[in-house]
């Protein structure tokens, strides 16, 4: 997520007490996870196993807990809870505003578009020309909707990423600071769900159509003219290509991506990267024709094995 | 869908300028597509592949883009968009409305029926007596309930198919001119949802239950007292039989035949017609007791290959 | 189910005309299915091959219908329709409250929770401290909500148990006189659907937390800070111990008991008890190492007959 102002590396450190290394006037313009990261933006991370990556990375501020070596033109913030510091900030830049009114004063709708009867419309959310919103749909807070989309009665758009932290006393929630952004031309069926990224957005391309009860989680990206049938689930962070066809009840697993043109049949699970103009099937999915040879190969071998006269019947 | 008024095959060939060949004297009193054809039916096809098929059905006229030649007492349209009139014609006689109020005024409602909170009725839905609409439930325009029905708080039905056209610029909605029809003492759990059909009904049989976050595709057909336990999906013009058992999650493809007393194990999915009677299991499914018999060969398979000794060690 | 008034068994049997067998001076404190009976509670049993099963159990009074021997100190009602008679009783004491309102008058919301636009808080409802019941949400009758909880938007929380008494006139509908509880720090995604239970509750346990579009059956029972990701099931009264985590679209079917710490990956099936501490793949599941022996299995039994030369060919 962008910051609506800059923070100043300084200001940070002396309102956490923190220990500053490397760069003493970086102005900090966003504040990201690892996976979105890019130059101006703040990190934060509290594994060893992963300094190197973070260091690396497009960032310009890392929160660490210790006083590693630091990349020139780069600030490290060396502090005790890393992530308590970066939740706070995600927090106070996007603080949790209640839904009272069924549309938020702050919500920008074409003249044109359509809400329905009784759906939400949240705080600075969205909605383009000739759009359509469907009675009892609920639009989170912030989300983008293009023109000419329809969103089917009794979906759910922009609700919070399902991310947590594993702490001593359970789970601590991530404020997700991304958004839902949904492209020109776009169905959604009823039922449908979709989560806000945690630091960057969720994106659905131009021209594809969700059935009805299909789940997208935090960050993930479809592309173009994609066909998901009902109750498909994609993951958190996934990225599908164009002209992807899912038939029903497909799921994909996380942080994965899916090559253009890609056919997966019904029910089939997703665990690994796929090629682009491939069809695949089965969970966890394999190219439909070899999945097809080894369905096969087991139905011959349990009618052999039926068969198999007893032994000593020669 | 039937008209609600008929249509003269002259009058619509003068208004859009098409060439007619056949009976130049035929009323045409409904619309559809060739899976739901009926005699005085319109329908369309633009694919040489399908003009046999076509010309055969019981269908009265058909607009088609080459002047094949005619079968007795039929019309032909000749025309060079087939898909874009008869679009045009289910929109003009299923215009869209949008659902402004709750309740809509065109819905009827018996004075028995009970209503809940922020449930939306929609336009010319009918709701029968004792029927109970469940709180922030949707029922979407043109649904048929029947009496005794219980639709739980959430469920969403009668909305559009999930229908397009492929073309060279991405998918072309078709209006869906069907509807819903819920027979008496049924039961839809909590969070279903159920699409209309795209020219004929979605119907579900007299006593049937459905449990919470089932999907109902355009069109399919669920006969009398089924079980349908929660996150099973259906896909479009399936035919279900009656007293069919489907555990959790199963999900059924497109345009297939369930007969009656078929169940269907949890998680099966089902790519071919079923017979009456019998239990499956798997997906793709099988018969149960085969499936058993696969899953029993694989096991001892993997067994033997594991404790084989290495070759060489006799 | 507790009774708000103890019920005498004598005035019972008069009110139904029942012949009473055994214990004549007891009160009836409950009424519960034999799965969550408890001493002081009435149960009915009608299929011969439950009786001894319901003779056993902890209830104190059984409706019955022959007069066998009665075991020391309980009572037993001798009717021709038992579920009619316990159905009605559950009935009286469970009546059902039309939710007309959007939040009822008899629930009870913590000033300091936040109940946003649309939701609906139904009859008899408690919402702890600082809990937020998002936008378009529903919580059903007698759903008890604890501190720090966050339901997301769209949720649908106490509804009908799926549970149904087959008769030669189809299924007919048990009251359900269980609740939802759900305990302090817990998550509910949008879209999810949680039944009440059909006697006993519905827990959800402390610090667990729901991705999008889960379902939890009747009575099910969840630990501690569980992560149950998108689209997963779990059939009714099955029991989920502390700390599990469950994948994508993973099921579970009824009656079953899942250990602490277990994992289960994506898509798996459930259909039996599974050991604390292991990780779970396959539908039906098997241990995740064993599931991927038998899956390489498969794809070497399948490579081996593709490239197997055809006989005579040495």
């Amino acid at each position: 997520m962008q910051l609506a102002k800059p923070i100043h590396v300084k200001s940070l450190a002396e309102r956490f007490t923190l220990k500053l290394a490397g760069n003493e006037d970086l102005w900090i313009t966003g504040i990201n996870e690892i996976h979105k990261v890019r130059r101006g933006d703040l990190i934060f991370v509290d594994a060893p196993k992963y300094y190197a990556k973070s260091l690396q990375s497009a960032a310009s501020c890392i929160l660490i807990p210790e006083a590693v070596s630091c990349p020139e033109g780069k600030t490290l913030l060396i502090c005790d809870a890393p992530f308590e510091i970066y939740n706070q900030l995600v927090q106070e830049n996007r603080p949790r505003r209640t839904q009272r009114t069924v549309i938020s004063d702050t919500a920008w709708i074409h003249p044109t578009a359509t809400v329905e009867a009784n759906a939400i419309i949240g705080h600075f959310a969205v909605v383009g020309a000739n759009s359509i919103i469907g009675a009892n749909a609920v639009i989170g807070e912030f989300t983008v909707i293009g023109n000419g989309v329809t969103i089917q009665p009794g979906a759910i758009i922009g609700t919070d990423a399902f991310y947590y932290k594993k702490t001593a006393q359970g789970y601590r929630k991530w404020r997700a600071g991304g958004r839902v952004v949904i492209h020109d031309d776009v169905e959604i069926g009823a039922g449908c769900t979709i989560n806000k990224g945690v630091s960057g957005d969720t994106v659905i391309g131009r021209g594809t159509k969700l059935d009805c009860q299909v789940h997208i989680g935090h960050g993930a990206v479809l592309g173009q003219n994609c066909l998901l049938a009902a109750q498909v689930g994609i993951a958190g962070k996934t990225v599908v290509g164009d002209r992807v066809v899912m038939y029903g009840q497909v799921g994909v697993a996380q942080n994965l991506t899916i090559g253009d043109d890609v056919t997966l049949y019904a029910k089939s699970g997703v665990g690994k990267d796929l090629e682009a103009g491939k069809t695949y099937f089965g969970a966890p999915c394999g190219e439909a024709r070899e999945m097809m040879r080894e369905m096969a190969a087991l139905r011959n071998l349990a009618r052999g094995q039926q068969h198999k006269p007893p032994s000593g019947a020669h």
